[in-house]
């Protein structure tokens, strides 16, 4: 028996076993269990992780879209990984997670050797106080997930008065529980920690459910070495809520104001 | 023989013939030709039209993302369109194009019957002037694709003096040329009409090739008809550059400040 006190909460979700040169099977635990199945930001790591692991995997992630095709199950799934195409500096992938031979999942994903390059930081990292000086929030006892990461929130606290608030923005900081040293796996997975943006609005809980998510990836491995297992400032915002979906743009910025990833998903949501 | 003239070059250039209940076959007329291959818009619109065509289609699009893989060339292709999965309320669509056995791009979509519920528009469409106040911009002889449409810009002019821009903000009126009344296909072509950012920021022409385009539609079928053919306000920025790729971030409005996409891509780049 592996020793399992010594492994992370996410790697043992991440983890993979390989079934043939293009397959796994997994199982998510359930201490990153959500409402119904699993967190949605696990799922991008797991798939993410079953492309990194790939034996004709070349360079980092600089790319990734997920649609959620169906519910998940906390079960044991398949996961099959296709490489589409290897050009001379990036990679094209597609994958598909399936549970009881039906595709629960899909996503394509890009990988690319960086060079070096012009460069400039355009966007800048928003006004925000330090970690230490942001109350730590304490977490509800479910969904699971959310206790596997500490969050700081500066704006958006969800209160449930069901008085809407002005806007739907969230600034906070965030890092995993316990401390881990960020990963590309890590990073996709906290692209996705935001409360769904109509239950900030609305100051109300309602059924919602991301049905995609695209993340792209300014970090780099220095970036991550960098950044290490400090916390990361997350930013996010809705813009429209129209006819069942609405929209979430975010960023995730290190604690030395470099952009590390830009994200955008469309999620379902019912009154 | 057809009567070609009075098909619109938008029309012609998606247009598919169908080989199987999958599958496609299409060209890209040198109406719509860049640099190199076909604009990127055309494509993403030519794909969404051969999932919109299939008779297994249901609901309206609300997300698509586009990997290109490799350069396409001004040829014919083979498109084959894959429905995934069918829930009640949203349909899952992967994609792929081919040319010469070799895949050059992918993509996924999801289309969805809209519910009606609660309704909110957070962002705000930027203050522009009327587009009959704004100056059309005289498009150069080449790339062809930029002559089908309309551009009148009031951030973001081109100058090529080489002095580094203070931002890649853009801000223009854009419609199609000759004018046509607006649908998904076109809505989802616009949303790469903008110029690379790297080159507004940096005023001076490159390398450039947009790798992944994700767009999501917060547009439905009565807000395509009263918008009609009347020009759009198209919005895009970048938030990095850094080592080999940059991000654009979009949002096209319709002229009465209804946000019609929200859009992001992400885009490689050599010095």
């Amino acid at each position: 028996m592996p020793d399992n006190n010594h492994i992370h909460p996410f790697d043992e979700a991440v983890e993979l076993k390989p079934t043939s040169s293009d397959t796994y099977e997994g199982c998510i635990p359930q201490t990153y269990a959500n409402m119904v199945g699993p967190f949605g930001g696990i799922i991008v790591a797991v798939i993410l992780n079953g492309i990194l692991c790939h034996k004709e995997r070349q360079g980092d992630p600089v790319s990734i879209t997920v649609n959620f095709a169906g519910p998940i199950a906390d079960a044991p799934f398949e996961l099959s990984v296709r490489l589409i195409r290897t050009n001379r500096s990036n990679q094209h992938w597609i994958a598909e997670l399936t549970q009881e031979s039906q595709v629960a999942a899909t996503a394509t994903a890009i990988l690319a050797t960086r060079q070096e390059t012009w460069m400039m930081s355009e966007a800048q990292a928003p006004d925000a106080p330090r970690p230490e000086e942001v109350e730590l929030w304490p977490a509800p006892a479910k969904p699971n997930w959310v206790k596997r990461y500490e969050y700081r929130i500066i704006l958006g606290e969800l209160t449930f008065t069901g008085q809407p608030a002005k806007d739907s923005e969230s600034l906070l900081w965030v890092r995993d529980v316990p401390e881990r040293p960020l990963d590309f796996l890590s990073l996709a997975a906290v692209c996705d920690v935001f409360f769904p943006r109509v239950f900030l609005r609305r100051q109300k809980l309602g059924v919602v459910g991301t049905i995609t998510i695209t993340t792209y990836f300014h970090a780099d491995v220095p970036s991550l070495e960098r950044q290490a297992s400090r916390p990361i400032l997350a930013s996010a915002r809705g813009q429209r809520f129209y006819r069942g979906y609405f929209d979430q743009v975010a960023e995730l910025w290190s604690d030395e104001g470099e952009l590390l990833t830009s994200s955008i998903q469309m999620v379902y949501f019912k009154d």
